[in-house]
């Protein structure tokens, strides 16, 4: 007889996301007159760049001629791409990363969902708490985590590492040694960022005990300060133990066109296995390439016009960020995040959990948000909103804010 | 320290299709002046279709305006695409399916590679042999395969079910009770149909053993006789055991767009367990969603322009498809499938293993195909060629194995 995968069973509730859409489409029904402002999930509103439109209709166009038709993308996606990926992303940067080290795919969330896979199950994982689910849910689908503690709302055999507001929401090492580090900067949730020596000292500990650091830099773009490095391969050692995740979404509003990539140096190898070959033959096996037209899409990004439309559009989200953050500030909130990336961290008022703020936040104001309770027990008494909303729908959710 | 899933160490060589184009670049590079004809890898050469063009072109036009622009999917695809699947390729022949049955993808491939994942690494599958290598990859990379046998070509723990000249390539029933079972037809590598009656047995005896058939119907739209199924729904109490994927790939030539479905009855289950639940949160986790555009791509393919325009596609490739079937019959070469299937399955001549075949072929014809013996031990001796070409590439081609 079939048998289920019986730790789909161990996941606890639904999906964060998918929690707040029934309960904002419940709410919308109770009251179709309400006008619910969504600054809640990470999802981007600004129209894709017109350099990147204007490259899209002419990848549409070389697929309708057979003498330009493509068909199956390469493994790993098109050189193109690659290669100026690697130029602009990395080596402009100072970073040592080729374009064969770039593997093109259809998102920063599936990778970081996927690349547990080429890791033995045995692996004891640590992330931050609060952390995006994807990191926790997918090594839980894999029987990576042990049973759920729901009272502590843990599962048995992950490393927690607090984020509070003590630390800055930059963990501390953790005192048990993890073999894999999820680690997300700008992160989400909380818009905290990681100092270029603090992040060398996650690199140290990392090679010291034979661990990999799996980074999720997808907000990377959103960086405004000095000092806080843009990809982990800035700090010495880093291709020796880390894979990066990077993501057109947040950077160029790709959140519906679906593009990403992720870096594994040749060299990196642990128990003296090298990384890359698996991720290639994962990527071969079990996926078969981003769209030519989203991968053109891409390139355009990187185009000096694409470039500077898509710095408009971070700048318009930025300034979405500072008007809550000072709107917010302004009204006696205590909010961190929101100046080296999209979402602002809030502590509730009047010690409510998380979800009794949603739930009043959502009656009072109308304004949809994430509890950070959803992204861990660190991340109770703690909500997040995100700079994506329109300027006008932004303004007016802090005005409704500022009647609490 | 961090350690490698093991079970990659178990997957013998290269994915089949890296190692061909491995051998035609070598093969070019020594030979420049060589005009190489690929009828390998199963990738389509005809434009996207007019009416698929026009409609991408006014989606990409949606995501440039802020008004029309469209961030994340839905977790299962878009309602437009879901339903008008439902419709068309599933109520319209008699299978009760809806909507919200059908989980819209970026293609066949991943699906089939991934379902597994929401299985216990205890099931037992059973492939056919030969048979698509994403199957048992995928399930060697989970570890539930067992250790690999390379003087057998076998994994210990998988039931390999023998498609020979004899049973007409359509395997018999295992003796052994297998958990899973997949089924492809028309079949990749072989080109052969299964008639009505004959699904229905198996469809009875996974319902007689609880077991899940993992149903590939990627090849349907190449179906051109009657009595033979083009769901596996068309069969009675499959909504009970059986999960059914399709691609826009083949149908519509979408291999460089990425399109699919899965279909998961709501009220499918396995030990009291409903699998509809398990994929869409393994969706929700690690998956965002195909792209607008191409689900509105998609959308396309239905409307009678797109019908019309597909239609005239496929009747081109089967063209082909009959031009190699009659031209190597004529020229003394034992050929099968090719008549509800784009590929043909040859016998190689003399008794040369599919290899020695490829190398010959390459090297006397500049023609490439597929060898046999990549699908599996039992397709030693067959070589696959496609009828994916150009017209003009597929009349050469065969003009050329006139001359062997």
């Amino acid at each position: 007889m079939a048998k289920i995968n019986a730790n789909y069973k161990k996941l606890p509730g639904s999906y964060l996301f998918s929690m707040i859409g029934k309960k904002v489409r419940e709410y919308q029904e109770a009251h179709p007159e309400a006008k619910i402002i969504r600054l809640g999930i990470g999802d981007v509103t600004q129209p894709i760049a017109p350099k990147v439109i204007e490259t899209l209709h002419s990848a549409v166009d070389e697929m309708g001629d057979a003498s330009t038709f493509k068909g199956y993308a390469p493994d790993l996606g098109y050189e193109f791409l690659r290669s100026v990926i690697a130029e602009k992303d990395y080596r402009d940067r100072g970073c040592d990363i080729s374009a064969d080290e770039i593997f093109v795919s259809d998102g920063a969330k599936c990778d970081c969902g996927n690349i547990q896979e080429i890791f033995d199950t045995g692996n004891r994982i640590a992330v931050c708490d609060p952390v995006y689910p994807v990191y926790v849910d997918s090594n839980v689908m894999a029987g990576r985590t042990g049973a759920y503690d729901a009272a502590a709302e843990r599962f048995e055999n992950v490393i927690y590492m607090p984020c509070t507001a003590e630390n800055g929401f930059v963990p501390d090492l953790p005192e048990e040694i993890p073999d894999l580090i999820y680690l997300c900067f700008p992160n989400n949730p909380t818009g905290a960022v990681i100092k270029k020596a603090e992040l060398q000292k996650w690199v140290d500990f990392a090679r010291k005990h034979d661990s990999i650091i799996l980074y999720d830099a997808a907000y990377e773009a959103y960086i405004s300060e000095e000092d806080v490095p843009h990809s982990i391969y800035e700090c010495d050692g880093a291709k020796e133990c880390a894979i990066e995740f990077r993501s057109f979404s947040k950077t160029a509003g790709f959140t519906g066109l679906r593009l990403g990539f992720t870096v594994i140096p040749k060299d990196l190898e642990t128990g003296g296995e090298r990384l890359w070959p698996l991720w290639a033959r994962r990527h071969g096996t079990k996926y078969n390439g981003a769209p030519y037209i989203v991968q053109k899409a891409g390139e355009a990004v990187y185009s000096p016009e694409g470039r500077q439309q898509v710095r408009e559009q971070i700048a318009y989200y930025m300034g979405n960020a500072k008007i809550i953050l000072d709107g917010l500030k302004g009204a006696g909130f205590e909010v961190s995040g929101g100046v080296n990336a999209p979402y602002i961290w809030l502590k509730t008022p009047r010690n409510m959990t998380s979800w009794e703020f949603f739930d009043y936040l959502l009656s009072e104001a109308n304004v949809v948000g994430t509890p950070g309770s959803g992204f861990g027990p660190h991340g109770e008494h703690y909500f997040r909103l995100t700079a994506f909303g329109s300027r006008e729908n932004t303004v007016e959710a802090v005005e409704r804010f500022k009647t609490l």
